[in-house]
């Protein structure tokens, strides 16, 4: 799973707790992601904003500290403490979550021991700034000692870690719930589909039944009515053999016993060519196989 | 949803940011659920645990006071302090998550101003405290300001509310987790249970439409062979009323189409009262109609 701080903790809350931390610690607490861009910022110096990052070449050293300074962490899970090229201090710890290294905390800038006053006289003739109020800027420099500091980021790092374990755990909760959620959507659709099925397949397999109903009865009758059929038939032969046409009557009476032999056989021949499932409406709650269209001839 | 403060966050790890903070700024951060029992429990002063809480008329005290400060608490947002009977001051602010007054937090014993020694010389009299020993305990009481520790407990709230919130949220997301597991689960089982459902549903459509099959075809067959036979029945009649016994050969002739017909007429008798399903193997592929047994008669 990727995932930055900012994915794991609402920033504009962490931003509100580290100024409150700062007016609280004087010890200004700052987020930057591994790339270095900036998650929370508090009680930036003037004499960092005002002067140093104004001017291009000591702008150029604060660049070159930071990224000495996030190089020190990698790698790391302690934290480090720097004095940057223009001489100020700032302190960097990463924060890692879920054994990953998302982002880095900085607390500064600040000074271990109070300002040497002549580098900074110095500095200001270098870059042309102010004396005066770059001297100013330098005096509202804190001065932290070690041991405090330490203090700060212990806390602070602690802090970091548990709201990004805290918040790491909410976005696998959250992506095991969308998981979840498509699980319930998938089965739902295939139980409609099964549903959808059930009753095509019902139909088919009625409709199958039907013929195949239709294709056994057939089946026996036509075996059953056959034999008989057949006999009636020789015996008809046999009378008009015999008889001729001597009697009017009884001629008719042979001839019509000749055409209902034929029509049975007839009707025996489509029974077994019946190859599909027709009916015909009988009466009105009844329906019967409509032989003609069942059978193939 | 039913939850206390203690199912929301990690109550160890709170521990240890109570223990960190209060090595930062010497504000001694606890917590207690809104039945007053201690959660998170930091920095408590040597005066009350060794004196104050050993003496049973200070630990009333120190009981009608915590009743006292909680009570102050009792819908309200923002923070109260309160002067102990015993002489120290606490400070205390409702922890609310989800509209929901879990937890109290407090900051404290101290004093606001320098202690009175005088005061505590006459407590230490009046309870029989070894007087050295306990104005030695007064003096390890912090003396903070009142901005200061409002900074602490502006803080601490914040801070407090964050992880609630946060581990409301995490609870909710279990929750939601466990529910939809469940309709996974139920969603699978009704799957399973159509898939069985649709089986036999189908199993019983075929057996269904074979019986409709069947009484269609018998219908049929009954329909169309009656005429003729009805037909062949009567001419029958008529030659064996016409010719008698004349000639042995016809009168068996005859005999034998009476035979016939009765066969037939028997037959179709039987197909009009097929009311089951019943078949026998006719050859290695193909099952007829076991008249006999599907017949009522």
């Amino acid at each position: 799973m990727e995932y930055s701080f900012g994915d794991l903790v609402d920033l504009d809350k962490i931003q509100g707790l580290a100024e409150s931390f700062y007016r609280l610690t004087g010890i200004p607490p700052s987020i930057t992601d591994v790339e270095g861009n900036v998650l929370v910022k508090v009680g930036w110096q003037r004499i960092c904003t005002e002067f140093h990052r104004k001017h291009p070449q000591t702008l150029e050293r604060c660049v070159q500290s930071d990224t000495e300074l996030a190089k020190q962490l990698n790698g790391k899970t302690g934290y480090a403490s720097y004095k940057c090229l223009n001489g100020l201090v700032d302190m960097a710890a990463p924060i890692i979550i879920g054994e990953r290294h998302v982002a880095n905390l900085f607390a500064g800038q600040f000074f271990l021991d109070p300002p040497d006053r002549e580098f900074f006289r110095k500095q200001a003739a270098t870059f042309g700034f102010d004396e005066t109020e770059y001297l100013q800027a330098v005096d509202r420099v804190p001065v932290l000692s070690r041991e405090r500091l330490e203090l700060g980021m212990n806390f602070l790092t602690a802090l970091a870690s548990l709201l990004g374990e805290m918040g790491l755990n909410q976005k696998e909760l959250s992506e095991l719930n969308l998981h979840l959620e498509a699980k319930v959507r998938e089965r739902t659709l295939r139980l409609e589909h099964e549903m959808e099925e059930r009753k095509k397949a019902e139909a088919e397999k009625i409709r199958a039944g039907k013929l195949q109903g239709v294709l056994e009865m057939a089946g026996a009758a036509a075996h059953e009515f056959s034999q008989p059929l057949q006999t009636l038939s020789f015996d008809v032969d046999f009378l008009q053999g015999q008889l001729g046409d001597n009697d009017k009557e009884v001629g008719e009476a042979l001839q019509s016993m000749r055409d209902n032999v034929t029509a049975l056989s007839r009707l025996i021949n489509k029974v077994q060519n019946i190859t599909t499932y027709e009916v015909a409406e009988y009466s009105d709650d009844l329906q019967i196989i409509d032989l003609d269209k069942a059978s193939q001839n």
